[in-house]
């Protein structure tokens, strides 16, 4: 995450089911089995590379793992996203959660990094991620999707003891699992808050924002750049940057110029974001003005890394992603 | 909506699930028979009134109820939310949607406002809604609840004619039918635009800006003031009450000092909100807390509503509504 002459871009998901080739494998396993296997994790990371020419490759791996080795039973039923098999929904279940080492329980995880290290070109970092406190609280208290965070918040205000010590549990164990992957090879870290955007900006300050700090701690730690990445996040941005995170990742809702005004320069950050992924479903005359009007809402300042305000939709077509990455280029 | 002593307060969806009474009516009847039979819809508006004390009833019916003469067929399954079985995928079936004219075609809509206006307390005013054209587009293109609103805004991008052509549709019919249900006795209107939140300030202003202003100013002509309501609106706050509303409604993401600010005060405009309702489900001195920010926020400048960020949940306790109403009130 050196100042570069162009624009650099990768696609948050960009590993994943809108790809040929990860649609074959996927016929073969399933998508815990993908994670599961190092050398094919590995493989999937590296298509989007060979496939676009992005400047960097995300993992493939599923925020929720460390859910399998803290006993919550993880699946995931076609289109339907992840299923929890035992949420939490009592205080006293958080402090039946059995310790997690992620270099040992998560191990095939590191292996995966270390494998798409290896295997990728050396201008070509790889970036290892988790998800954050929040994010995880949520999927692990609701059992799945959800809209309105009902389960989640009503523990939160119900159970705040329990709540905090939860989110320190998700901390800890994301932050070590992020320096752990660094620690493989990845070059740079990313924090997902997907669904922190649900909150007020007093609930984020009191439940959300010293355990975001300690995960962003931790990763900070390994000496790699850090991006922290929610969607929604327009009112929580200040808050959001003051957490961490040496790039902050938002969604459309906020233009970047905007975001960088809020987040602020000092320290000085850099700006993730922040096309909307179904402009990738647009003609493409309509697809290039958006692009360009995100490249100019960043102002040509160093310190860009374009990418989507949240990940690829399977039905994106591969063209509208290359085409993406050649604007951005400088094409 | 003159200034009053107190701040008035009313609940999104006050009229529901969460109700005891509601339920009973509706163990013999499905939600649309309920809408269709306007003595039992004029009913139910009543309850809150009631059992709540609040300062104005709003009509029970729901926002897709013109979908039925417009032939897209509406129904509801049981916890899945609306279901469309004929959603407008193509160009084509924009021109093809059959003329609507409220006062007849929704007739049974208007004759539930004025038998509820009939029936309330003078103090208490009747509040009549309609859908915005966006949250109306959405679900008549996506067919039901969706996450990403990849089909809509897919639509949006690559039908603009079409697109902007069923807005105008929604916009005449909606503020048409807002204007018959004031005719009918309704003294304020309230313009739902639920799901435009999921739009970048860009999309808001080319797609959704004018359509919104015409349905609001259709409303408006009617003499009574007109609320318009959207969730998640931090970044198109400074348009969104530019397209209109006396009172701009606003969810608990931003506080009501920043909503304020970004609204602006000239024209003069009342604010409602923004109680997250999750927090109806906290323990009772954690929602007296919530409910104080609430007001605090507003800094008991005249033209607060008190009100939720977004509907009622079913499974909301009666007394934290009580309660809340109490608080407002000086309790």
């Amino acid at each position: 995450m050196q100042p570069t002459d162009v624009t650099p871009v990768w696609f948050m998901r960009q590993a994943g089911r809108y790809l040929p080739e990860y649609r074959t494998l996927r016929q073969k396993h399933s998508l815990l089995e993908l994670c599961h296997k190092p050398e094919l994790a590995a493989q999937i990371t590296l298509q989007p590379v060979e496939r676009l020419g992005v400047d960097a490759a995300i993992l493939f791996a599923d925020i929720l793992l460390p859910f399998e080795p803290l006993g919550l039973g993880l699946s995931f039923s076609a289109g339907e996203g992840p299923q929890i098999t035992r949420p939490i929904r009592e205080a006293g279940q958080v402090l039946d959660l059995p310790p997690v080492d992620p270099a040992t329980d998560l191990a095939y995880v590191i292996e995966a990094a270390r494998a798409a290290a290896r295997a990728l070109p050396p201008h070509v970092p790889l970036i290892g991620f988790a998800g954050a406190p929040f994010t995880l609280a949520s999927y692990a208290i609701e059992g799945g999707a959800t809209r309105t965070f009902a389960l989640t918040k009503r523990f939160m205000y119900t159970e705040p003891r329990a709540w905090h010590e939860l989110m320190q549990r998700f901390a800890e164990l994301v932050g070590g699992y992020l320096a752990a992957q660094a620690r493989a090879g990845a070059r740079a870290l990313q924090l997902f808050d997907s669904w922190v955007g649900c909150l007020s900006p007093a609930d984020y300050a009191t439940y959300v924002f010293p355990h975001s700090q300690r995960a962003l701690e931790l990763a900070g730690a390994s000496g790699v750049p850090v991006i922290h990445f929610g969607t929604d996040t327009a009112t929580l941005l200040v808050d959001f940057a003051r957490a961490g995170g040496d790039v902050i990742g938002v969604d459309w809702r906020v233009p970047l110029d905007v975001a960088w005004e809020r987040v602020g320069s000092s320290p000085a950050r850099a700006i993730q974001g922040n096309l909307d992924p179904v402009a990738l479903l647009a003609p493409r005359p309509e697809l290039e003005r958006q692009v360009r009007e995100v490249l100019a809402h960043a102002g040509g300042r160093p310190g860009h890394i374009f990418n989507l305000g949240h990940g690829v939709l399977p039905e994106t077509p591969v063209e509208a992603l290359q085409a993406v990455v050649e604007w951005v280029h400088g094409g």
